[in-house]
């Protein structure tokens, strides 16, 4: 259950505990604006973080296109540097802010924000690393952050129990899975290496097994041989079949986090599963809503 | 719920109260005949109308095979003409027809109805826009129409309410599968760009991420280096699971509004799960049918 | 509910009807050892016919492959010939020994059967006609009659249930996805045809717009263009989730008809849910068998 | 139901019976280290085990490598002798540990056991061999020894219930997929066999269908002719839908399998379904674990 610890399900319970202590102070007024959507500053703030989250990884994928990175390259630049100082300074009003500096620092979040900036900081020092941009790509992980803002966090939690639920299942599947490929694949490499380019080591041959049952079916490696073909259609009509396995497992898992949903929730702890005429909740004992 | 608004539930119903109010006259001989199909005429002009759309569709297709378009373009012009009249003149007819013609207007299958004809007209008055024919495909959402003849509907509203009651699930799951692809062909970026000319810019990488995870693999961008290939099974055998979640959260729908959907249905206003032995409808009041 | 017709959901039940009313003759000895497998030679008949129509498949198959088809000619011509003379033995003799010819010749497996060897003689007296060899492929169909002897009935009724009881919303379904396809295929058309041969017509472009809403993916015709590649992203995205609904639909018929199933089984009617306690058959009053 | 005796569905319980009389020995220390992970030793024993096995197979891959067998020739034929030597050493272990060493050899695991040695052996007294030291994969069964280790036994256990429930109904649906493979595949080869090389035989023909209807599509053989790709549409459209059927006969047997696994599990003999105040197991008497 160490999952629950990593992806807080109640992000601002949770977060509640890092506010500072003073009241009415700007400290405490900063604390509300950044990690709460309650008052207008604060979606106003949020808003406008997400614009520049979704502004900041398209300007990561168009700097990868060669074509403009050459030809706007000083644009790239200067707009890579204003990024790293809005998220920069949003970091510190973040540290600043909280009660524990150290507590945020070390929290889902704030490792995540961390991660955002850093790269950019160590390129900066040893512009020889810029090849290693890439790391950037650490930034898409403050999407996350935009979880807070939207309303679909219901349906993500039922779908996060799902998964937990039917998780040990499925890697109890994939597990065969990888073994039928392996095997499989040793199998064709036999019958196909005399013929076969595709088919040159084992790997490559467990690889393109890989491709098969999960019917990505590149066609980069194609089997040749007459027994080669008739080896592979076996395969795909296996992985066509057990493709239904995870899928049942997923349809269950769906299907009781549902039933376990049903019911009136608390707005406080948000612990499902009351009765319809329910007043107080059964968890924390606070008032639910009325009917 | 704004999606209930768009797709109408009980069209007959709604559609009814845009019927004119003098009885007997060719107007509401007009109307009865158009709107609706419990007469011989209305049965005749459905029947006729479904023909003529399958046709349009057919000729839109056609049309944009090259060698048939230069062999019989006067054939094609010929034909697009007689189709706009057609379409132009039922139009009218509906317009005239109806109680309020703005509310048809206005309406869902009244919009329709006009984006059928409208790009034609658009064309014949600026000639050099013929190479936006293509906005005539929007023909093809008269579709639509014939809807009201089949006898599916119990089946297709059965399935709208479990796509709608799954509807914001599998928007969050498809909000992960992009992330997922984004992450994921960074990744493959950094590892076959050096070697591999279809991994040439992070969105290229996306493209693919997406063609794999998707299981669709076309094969025109496929990993060359030991590493993505390893990266590739990982990402393949990952979307094999993943395609579980929709289809679990679409299972639990399907089973639910079946549920939902059983005992007897209101002739009136279509709402179910009346038990068998119920005489009067418990939301309208209307009388059921007898078992 | 003509589904039910065609195929038998009691075959023995219903060809018993066709017996001849003679007892002890060689006529009633012939239809017993033909039509049922209750007999020692009964179930040699079976055995021997189903290893005829695989042997025949098989036949038909290696004939096809044009280095064999030369080399062998003679082979396969007489082959062709015993077989032709084996089933039209069998044909015959079937016809001779029901007590209604005409009964059988237009009931499911007669059609069948004729079918199987019609081609041939056709073949014989039009030998310009050995083009068209392939409908003798019509004698696959004769597989159906391997059903009888399997142990699997249970399995297939059950699936057959679930199909016939999922159909209708199945076909909604597709009629949704081919619409869609016909949409999309449109609109890739206008974005890729100026650049990308494979696009050249709006049929074309729906042929590859199914090839990757249902995931296949040949890669014979991909996008070129930026836009056309995020477009298609979208559908493969869409395709992923939308395989999701049939599969939803039909999870709920097989748990519902696995449901009906539950329960005894009448040895005679094949009715089934009877209570665990129950000795006489609900349907046809027929004493059940003792638990 | 004869699969239940080849996957020993209580493993401990089925070895310990074959574990030697005299308590206090080395042969019983031997027997508990072994075939046991209840002592520190024997914990010891399984991990190195489970390592030794991983390598042997990253091993075999490794030297199906062609550019890294000849560089490093003398290396693997080294590695090879050291694992030759281990495995026979702890296959004479095993032997000699147990009660009655036939019943272990007669044994699913000793069979496999031996299977890992066994080839290499042979290719030790018959070197022109070599060829076929693919048999050397047999070693990759080994890896079902790791099983009794993991703790995802519960999971493997309701997911073999829910396959072994499932079995007939997918292999009823699996031979209606091959049918329709050949029937769709034969059409195919009429359609396109005089214009399109890839259709050039009905085997050939037949193996298009199935890369299609499992939508794993190489690409590798696409339709050429309008009418080709008409039929190809028409199969991905079909296989795109009939791909629900495993799904939900698979979805069904989980849920049930899940429902039957409900409740509390005897420690002693594995019997599941107790309700929560049950004191004595319903299946062999013994006492279950307090609530």
């Amino acid at each position: 259950m160490s999952l629950f610890r990593l992806i807080p399900d109640r992000p601002d319970v949770v977060q509640d505990q890092n506010r500072p202590d003073e009241k009415g102070t700007f400290r405490e007024w900063l604390y509300i604006t950044i990690f709460q959507a309650t008052t207008t500053a604060g979606k106003i703030f949020d808003i406008g973080l997400f614009i520049l989250i979704l502004s900041n990884i398209n300007l990561l994928m168009l700097e990868s296109v060669e074509s403009l990175a050459i030809q706007h390259a000083r644009l790239f630049k200067t707009l890579d540097t204003v990024f790293l100082v809005l998220f920069s300074v949003e970091y510190l009003l973040r540290l600043y802010c909280v009660r524990s500096a150290k507590r945020y620092a070390a929290s889902f979040y704030g490792i995540i924000d961390l991660l955002a900036i850093l790269p950019s900081y160590m390129e900066f020092f040893y512009p020889q690393w810029h090849v290693f941009m890439i790391v950037r790509s650490f930034r898409l992980l403050r999407i996350f952050r935009i979880f807070r803002m939207v309303k679909f966090l219901d349906e993500s939690r039922i779908l996060m129990f799902a998964l937990i639920r039917g998780f040990r299942k499925i890697v109890v599947f994939l597990f065969f899975v990888v073994l039928l490929a392996i095997f499989l694949g040793s199998m064709m490499y036999v019958v196909e290496f005399p013929h076969n380019p595709g088919f040159r080591s084992i790997p490559q041959s467990i690889y393109w097994a890989i491709v098969t049952i999960t019917t990505v079916g590149y066609g980069d490696v194609a089997p040749i041989t007459a027994v080669g073909k008739v080896i592979a259609s076996f395969i795909m009509i296996l992985g066509y079949s057990i493709i239904a396995v995870p899928t049942g497992i997923m349809s269950a898992s769906v299907i009781q986090e549902e039933k376990r949903n049903r019911g009136k929730r608390c707005p406080h702890c948000d612990a499902a599963g009351h009765t319809p005429g329910a007043v107080y909740c059964s968890h924390c004992g606070e008032k639910l809503k009325p009917d």
